[in-house]
């Protein structure tokens, strides 16, 4: 069994004991399930409490949920938390009585649309409680009086971030952003926090480290914004490049989402290794429908951060419902993913401003045996990478910009631009 | 009948009283045109004298036609001026004579291209005669002597502009300009001055007004060069928008040519609006083939002034001939001009730049009631347009910019933008 | 017989002399080249000699080819430079002696795709021998032992570069450039320097000249680098364009690759021609594969020159073979090179920026005689390039930015822009 093999099946093995987890933006769910990316990176814990102002937000209470189910006039037991951690809306609050089916419905989410489908529906910011079910359950639901159980608590406590931070020779950093928040969920959830944990791996094992790394899992939303306000104005002077990693799980080719500036090096890695791809998936920023990079590329902090995606939210119909589960999942892709991404910050991490000392004319590079001694008719990529470079080395453009001229891979011009280094010519 | 009805009903009836009206750049029938215009809007007169200069021009002496025509050598009238104004080249001078149909023929203008059509033929600046028939009518002049009668006068005079003046808070102006001196001509004539008066009266009635506006019609080119003569220099200074309306009274899609900028205010919101009616025919300036906006895209004025057509003149073979006639309109699309022109004018007034006042990470909306307690699957487009706005009024981008990007309409955008306004977010 | 015809009859009459010529980039058969081009204009020499620093490079010894050839084991000659001067590898050091077949195969060179050419193959800066036959012959060589026989000297001498200055009114210069260092090879050698030297004699019978003009032809790479380290600074000051010329002989469309600028006038001027030619093979500035220009286009230098090419080198399958040969020759086209490029010359020595002094509005056209008097329909070129040239020269615009903007040939624009000025109204 090779090594690829190896990372494919640990990846899924994580993925399964993650799976039964009811995780949301707080509470025991995100906790256990960080605990359990902690065996492959070390994730340090960053903790807001309950009340703390972060940004415009303040942090929410914690919520733990015990147990929630309803029993039907027959004595039926429906909607089951325990079964399917989607039936509860995320953050009910206890709730007990007997209601009538008609009262009932007006609490219970379905999706007319999808009627096999179990909704995934929070109320964070509203106190409140319901219940999701697919529309086929929800249209058989005998008449009379259901018992309704929800055993929850909404506590003063903590919300909880995990970061791994990965020093580097200079202080510009690199940031890797998932979140952790959604319940059994696959595409939308589980992919992008697996691939950030064996992404933060691969690059621990890296020899050297030009850049320092930041990996941080979130609860979405409140959980970057808390981590703004934290850590944003370091960001802001410090960050050179950033990728929000999220449905990344599935089989779909890869989409890469822009920054808000569009050209930052960030997306220039990006683009480059999607060309290399020939994959054309490259969509502009938008700021309505997203992730995290939504508060890193807010105006005020308007970091260099894109998003790496396969078939991203909004666009496969499993989206936010509890047909986004295993069976969408390829976990060579992910494992792919993960290459990809380590690729990206290799490419980053070659980047350099060379400069030509001999600008002027070619330089001679026969004698220093940079050159095939016969002139021939062919010619091979390393050659012509080499005249790219002795002309485009102008103390102006990097690689990156090199490479969109030629196009040829950065990690060719890499290699030659160090024998031409090497050879006195670039300094 | 509904207020729609009612409007290109009225558009149809002033079409039909100001059709026969014998008009040139000066004389009895524009001024009493613009009477008739001044039912629906009241203009008020700028008159300049036969001798004045404007800019590199001089004002030409006033043109009356009285009578012209011709007698055959069978004693038929023909080319009768009284018949179809067409008949007679304009700012004929007067003649009186007998001659043969050989020395006549040099007098007469035909189109053998199209030979059922009278052509439209001027000679405003050097002093002629002559006469304007069907191709076919001409073939079959019997040979012979003909009496020629031409009672025109040309003696110094006046030449006349209309224009209204609404008054907005803002002393930056908005010019919608038309001309009014081609006889009985249908598209490339009355549909530019109907549709500019309705629209001032529909401008007229708008409830509030920011931008002052004024309405001009004038004789092309020599008008509108006399009213540059006297207002260019302020125009500079205040003219954030204007439009050439003219040929826009056939049943085409509209045409949009830009101005000589192409990206000013005029231009962002009238591709805008094209873009709304998805209709991607936007023209860039050309000075060669064009109206008054050759004058107003003077490179010594340079005024932010694009024009407004359906099927553009020189793109209908009808152009210039007695065959643009009422065959070819369509008061619906010249009513639906009006509404076109006053919802670009309705955007222009709304076009803002806000500056979000919570820009580090999304403010938010939940507690300041601005957003559905429930997560849900589908969004509604002023939730999207809400997030628009909050990542790009960032103190740069006016709306127009933001409708760009986004993709929504700029009402939607301001609406939004409102109710972030009065919550206290925007500023 | 007209003026074409007697063109290129004296194109291909040099063509046939200069075929046999054994060239290299130094010694007897390029003076004996350059000598014969110098009936048709009288190229100056500029002499470097060996051991001479030239930027990064030194000039090589000189390379004086007597005889070469092969024994067979049958008593065959084989190889014979005297019949095909592709048959030695360029620059080969003398060497006498007998080999076995296995061993003499380490310096034979072939094509083994290409079964029946010679390749082309040089040792410029490495001593080495070598041979050069079709894989065919190859192929078929008897076993046994060969008579190997090589006399060439190489020696202390010169480098030689060929020159003719052009003077003009204006110290700003354009240079054309072009190489004679292949052997026998047709549009990867000859069409360059010949449509170089037409077109010398073209412009040095120009009746005036505005620009000053250098025609050089040099070993290729050495020979330029050379002439930079020479004139390279001063050409950084003086140069506004320039052309590098070669593979322009076969009946191919014409290629222009831009220089590393890619906006220079040459640029602006080539396009312009392409475009009247509704040629579309523009290519961008490649400094991997190309010719001199990767010199003139050196970072340090960054000089305005393209490249005019029909079918460029490595484009064609005959290219530095022995296929490249006068069957692919069109001297009609070559006739036809020395015209188009005759043509750019004109429309840079045309381009000018001229002012309107009648900014404000248009000027009255018909008071200067400039208009037709009567209003008509159709209107002619020249009259729409007026009203192009009317509004665009505001002081800012070149004439080819006004081509670019109104679609008018260069020829038409300058013609009317001359009328314009005549009448006063250009400054």
């Amino acid at each position: 069994m090779n090594q690829k093999k190896a990372l494919y099946k640990r990846i899924e093995n994580y993925f399964d004991r993650l799976w039964p987890i009811p995780r949301s933006i707080t509470g025991p769910g995100f906790i256990k399930s960080l605990d359990l990316l902690s065996e492959i990176v070390p994730f340090k814990r960053i903790e807001f409490h309950t009340g703390d102002k972060v940004l415009d937000w303040v942090i929410p209470k914690e919520w733990v949920p015990h147990r929630a189910y309803l029993i039907d006039p027959n004595g039926k037991k429906r909607a089951d938390f325990s079964k399917n951690n989607l039936h509860l809306v995320g953050y009910s609050v206890p709730f007990k009585g007997i209601l009538s089916l008609t009262d009932l419905k007006n609490n219970i989410n379905t999706l007319p649309d999808q009627p096999n489908a179990i909704p995934y529906i929070t109320s964070y910011y509203n106190e409140a409680w319901g219940f999701c079910m697919s529309f086929e359950e929800y249209n058989n639901l005998p008449e009379g009086d259901y018992e309704v159980v929800i055993e929850t608590e909404l506590k003063k406590g903590k919300l909880t971030i995990g970061e791994v931070v990965l020093e580097g020779t200079s202080d510009k950093e690199i940031l890797i952003s998932s979140y952790l928040c959604h319940p059994s969920m696959a595409n939308n959830e589980l992919s992008g926090p697996l691939v950030l944990s064996f992404l933060c791996e691969a690059i621990t094992n890296l020899s050297s480290r030009k850049y320092t790394y930041r990996f941080i899992i979130v609860p979405e939303t409140i959980g970057s914004i808390a981590y703004l306000s934290l850590r944003g104005d370091d960001l802001k002077k410090k960050l050179i490049a950033g990728y929000q990693i999220s449905c990344i799980g599935d089989n779909g080719p890869f989409t890469y989402k822009k920054s808000r500036e569009g050209d930052t090096l960030a997306d220039r890695a990006a683009i480059q290794m999607m060309r290399d791809l020939k994959n054309e998936n490259v969509i502009p920023f938008n700021p309505a429908v997203g992730s995290d990079e939504r508060q890193y590329c807010s105006p005020g902090f308007n970091l260099p951060v894109g998003s790496l995606m396969r078939t991203m939210y909004t666009k496969y119909p499993e989206y936010h419902t509890s047909l986004d589960n295993k069976k969408l999942m390829d976990f060579e892709g992910m494992e792919e993913a993960v290459e990809t991404l380590t690729s990206i910050i290799h490419n980053i991490e070659m980047n350099v401003i060379w400069e030509n000392k001999y600008p002027y004319g070619e330089p001679q590079l026969g004698k220093r045996g940079l050159f095939r001694s016969l002139s021939e008719k062919t010619r091979e990529d390393d050659e012509m990478a080499m005249w790219w470079l002795l002309n485009y080395a102008d103390g102006t453009n990097d690689l990156f910009s090199i490479a969109d001229r030629s196009g040829y891979p950065i990690t060719t011009l890499a290699r030659v631009a160090n024998k031409l280094n090497e050879a006195g010519i670039f300094d």
